[in-house]
C-alpha cells in the first residue's frame, strides 16, 4: 500500500497556514484552543474528512471524529481509530499534532484508493487542547474521552482572562455532545514526532514506542532563616538555599545511579526553583522547587521519590531546616500494547521501512487511552530533537514514511 | 560627664512619630528621603540644634550639619564630628541611625551644661539616605563628604518614579549647597546599634568596632542547556541548576574552611538566585546568581573569590556549562583608628561601663569616611540582634550608657 505523499505534504502545509507567526527561521504557529486559529485549522479538517466521504461528529469538548464504514466491514464491528492534535503551543512548530491527524486522514484515503477489503470501520481523530496552552489540563480532549474529565468539569475550566472553554468552543462553532467512547475502539495508533534525537542518531524512520513514561511532580519547600548577609557569621545561618543545593545534587545523583543500575530510562528534574527573599544581601530563608521523576517502570520512580524524602529528612537533621513535600501529580507509566507494536514492526519489515523500539518521555494523547483499547504509538525522527519550536523540522520523506507504516498497522490491526 | 538620659528618650519618642507606621508589634517608621515624613525628622532635628545654639548648615545633597564652637576653643581648629542618619528602612525600627544622631546633639548639650574646657568645635552630622532605599545608594550622603560621588552625579539619581533626588531634596527645603569635608575634621565617631547578638550574650554596654568588613559583590551566570525534563536522558544534559548547586555548596564550604583556619568573620553569601527558565517541565538552562563575600580581612575576601571562580571553572570543565563572572563592587576592608579606639576604651573605664572590641558584618557611613580622619564606630546592644523591623529594640539604659561613652570619648578626642 502506497501512500500519496505529496497530499499528505500539502494537507500540512495548508494546515501550518492557520496561526502562521512570521519568524526568521523556520516555521511558527500559534493555535490556542477556541481561537480564530484555531477555527479555521478544524474547518479545514472537516472539510477535508468529508472530502473524504467521511462522517464527521464532534463531541462535548470538541473533539473531531471522522469516520468511514469500508464496504468490505461488518458497520457494528468495532473501529479502529488514530489520530493526534491540532493545537499547538505559542509559536510551536508545524509537525507537532498534525502529522498524526492528517497521516490518519491519509492512510483512509489510501486504504480507500486502494480497494482494499476493510474489515473494521476506521476513525480519525483530532483531539482538543493536547498542549494544555489556554485553558491549562494537558492532553484534554482525551482526559475527557477517558473520564478522567467529565464534560461538565471541563466545560468549566477558563483562561486567563476569564473565558470557559465552553463558550471558547461555542464562539468557533466546534461545541458538540456526548464523548468518544475509546473501550468501543478495537484498537488505536498515533502517530507523533519523537522530540528527541534517537531515530536521527539510529538513521531509523520509525519509532516504535514500548511505554510512555509515568510522570511524579513533587512539590517541596525548604525553610531555613533570612538574616543579613553582613552580620551573621557563617556558623549562626541556617540557610535554606545551601540546604535546597545539597538536595538537587543528591536529586541529580541518585538519577544517574539508577541509570547505571537497571534503570537507563529514569530522569528526575529540578526545574522550578524560588529563593525568598532573593536579595544579594540577605542569606535565603526559603526555598520553593519542583522535581519532576519519570520513567518507564513505575518501581524506579518510587525509587527516586524515596531518595528525594530521605535527602529532605538528612537536610532537616543536618542543617536545622524545616522541610515540605507533596506529591500533587502523580501519572504512572503506561506500555503499549504488544499487539499494535507487532502490527507496526510487521508492516514496517514487509515495506522495508526501519524501525526500532524506543519509549517516550513526553506525554501523548494515547495515554489517556491505554486503559480502554490497545493502542500504539509511532514516532517519526525530529531534526536535532527540536520540538515547540519554530525550527521543529521532519524530513517528508520521514512523514511519507512514517504515514506508510500507519497506514499499513491500520489495516493489519483492522484484518486481526 | 553625666548626659540626660530623659532628654536624649524624649528625642528618640519624638523622632519616632515622624513617618510612624502602626503595627501589631514592636515600634516601625517608614523615613524615605525627601518626603513629608523626611522633612518633618530634619526639621525637629535643626530646631533641637538651634536650641542648643549651634549653628546650622545643609550641604548640596542634604546632609544636615550642626556645629558648636566653644568658648574655650579655637574657632579655626580642627573640628571633632559625631553623627549617623535619621532615614529607615520601610516599617524600620526607631533606633538605627537615629540613635546617633540624637546621641551625637546630647553629647555637646551635655559638654554645654557641664562647662567643660572643650578645645575643639563639635559637629553633629546627619547624613542623607544612609539606606539607600529611594534612590539606589547606600550611604549617599557620606559618598559624597567623601567625593566618591559627586554633587551632580547625586542630583540626577532618580527613584522609582523618576523624581531625581534634586528635586526630592528641593521640595522638602533642603537643598543646601557644598559639601562636607571629612579631611577638615580631627576626627569623627559615629554611635549605631549593634544589629547583632554578640553584645547581648556577653551582657556589654558598648561595642568598640574595630572593623568594618569589606564587601565584594560577584555576579554569577551558569548556562547551560534548557531541555524537556522527560524526553532529555541524564546522560544528555547539561543542568545549569545542578552545576550552580554545585558551585552554591562549594562557596559554603570554603568560607567555613576559612572560618576554621583564621578567619573566623569571614561570610560568603548566595542571597539572589534566578533559575531560568524556572518550569517544572524543562531543564534548567540557565541561573544567574550573586555572591556578597566579607570579611575584616582582605586578604581572606581575595581567597573567598579565588574559591568561587575556581568552583566555576570545575563544573564548566566537568558539567560543560558556560559560565560568566564579574565584581561590580568591590570594596575594602576598612580598620578603625586606634586613637578614636583608645578614646572609647579608656572613658569607658573611667566611667565603669563595659565595652568590647567586635567587628562590623554591615557598612556604616563611618567606613566612608575612613581615608580623610580618624574614624571611630560605636555600637548599642540589639535586643535579639533584630533590626530593619518594628521589633528592633535597644533597652533606654543602654541608649545611656552609649551616649555617655560617646560623650566623654568626643571631648577626649577634643582634648588630645
Amino acid at each position: 500500500m502506497q501512500i500519496d505523499a505529496e497530499r499528505l505534504q500539502r494537507d500540512l502545509e495548508t494546515n501550518a497556514q492557520f496561526g502562521s507567526v512570521d519568524v526568521d527561521d523556520g516555521h511558527a504557529r500559534t493555535v490556542l484552543t477556541g481561537t480564530e486559529a484555531d477555527k479555521r485549522a478544524r474547518e479545514y479538517f472537516v472539510r477535508r474528512l468529508r472530502e473524504a466521504e467521511m462522517d464527521v461528529r464532534i463531541d462535548g469538548v470538541g473533539n473531531i471524529v471522522g469516520r468511514w464504514v469500508p464496504e468490505t466491514a461488518n458497520p457494528d464491528s468495532k473501529a479502529v481509530a488514530t489520530g493526534s492534535h491540532l493545537d499547538s503551543v505559542p509559536e510551536g512548530g508545524i509537525f507537532d499534532g498534525p502529522l498524526g491527524v492528517y497521516a490518519g486522514l491519509e492512510a483512509v484515503r489510501t486504504m480507500q484508493d486502494a480497494n482494499l477489503a476493510v474489515r473494521r470501520p476506521m476513525e480519525v481523530v483530532c483531539f482538543t487542547e493536547e498542549e494544555g496552552q489556554r485553558f491549562g489540563v494537558g492532553a484534554l480532549g482525551s482526559a475527557v474521552a477517558a473520564e478522567s474529565l467529565s464534560i461538565e468539569d471541563a466545560h468549566t475550566l477558563t483562561d486567563d482572562q476569564g473565558t470557559t472553554l465552553e463558550t471558547a468552543l461555542d464562539s468557533i462553532g466546534f461545541l458538540g455532545e456526548g464523548r468518544i467512547h475509546p473501550e468501543e475502539w478495537d484498537s488505536w495508533l498515533e502517530l507523533h514526532i519523537e522530540q528527541d534525537t534517537r531515530l536521527e542518531a539510529e538513521n531509523t524512520s520509525v519509532g516504535v514506542v514500548t511505554a510512555i513514561t509515568g510522570i511524579a511532580r513533587c512539590t517541596v519547600s525548604v525553610t531555613g532563616e533570612a538574616n543579613h548577609a553582613g552580620t551573621t557569621l557563617m556558623t549562626d545561618r541556617t540557610d535554606a538555599l545551601a540546604a535546597a543545593s545539597t538536595v538537587v545534587n543528591e536529586i541529580e545523583t541518585a538519577a544517574i545511579q539508577l541509570n547505571e543500575q537497571d534503570a537507563p530510562t529514569a530522569v528526575a528534574t529540578v526545574g522550578s526553583f524560588e529563593v525568598s527573599p532573593g536579595a544579594p544581601n540577605v542569606v535565603p530563608g526559603r526555598v520553593d522547587f519542583t522535581v519532576d521523576v519519570r520513567d518507564i517502570s513505575h518501581k524506579t520512580m518510587l525509587d527516586l521519590i524515596d531518595r528525594v524524602q530521605a535527602s529532605l529528612e538528612t537536610v532537616e537533621a543536618e542543617r536545622g531546616v524545616e522541610t515540605s513535600f507533596s506529591l500533587p501529580r502523580h501519572r504512572k507509566p503506561r506500555e503499549m500494547s504488544q499487539r499494535c507494536r507487532r502490527a507496526v514492526h510487521e508492516t514496517a519489515t514487509e515495506a522495508d521501512i526501519s524501525a526500532t523500539d524506543l519509549h517516550s518521555g513526553a506525554a501523548h494523547d494515547t495515554m489517556r487511552l491505554e486503559p480502554f483499547t490497545d493502542v500504539g504509538l509511532l514516532f517519526a525522527p525530529s531534526t536535532d530533537g527540536i520540538s515547540h519550536n519554530p525550527l521543529e523540522w521532519t524530513d517528508w520523506e520521514d512523514c511519507a514514511n512514517c504515514t506508510e507504516v500507519l497506514a499499513n498497522s491500520l489495516f493489519y490491526l483492522s484484518d486481526e
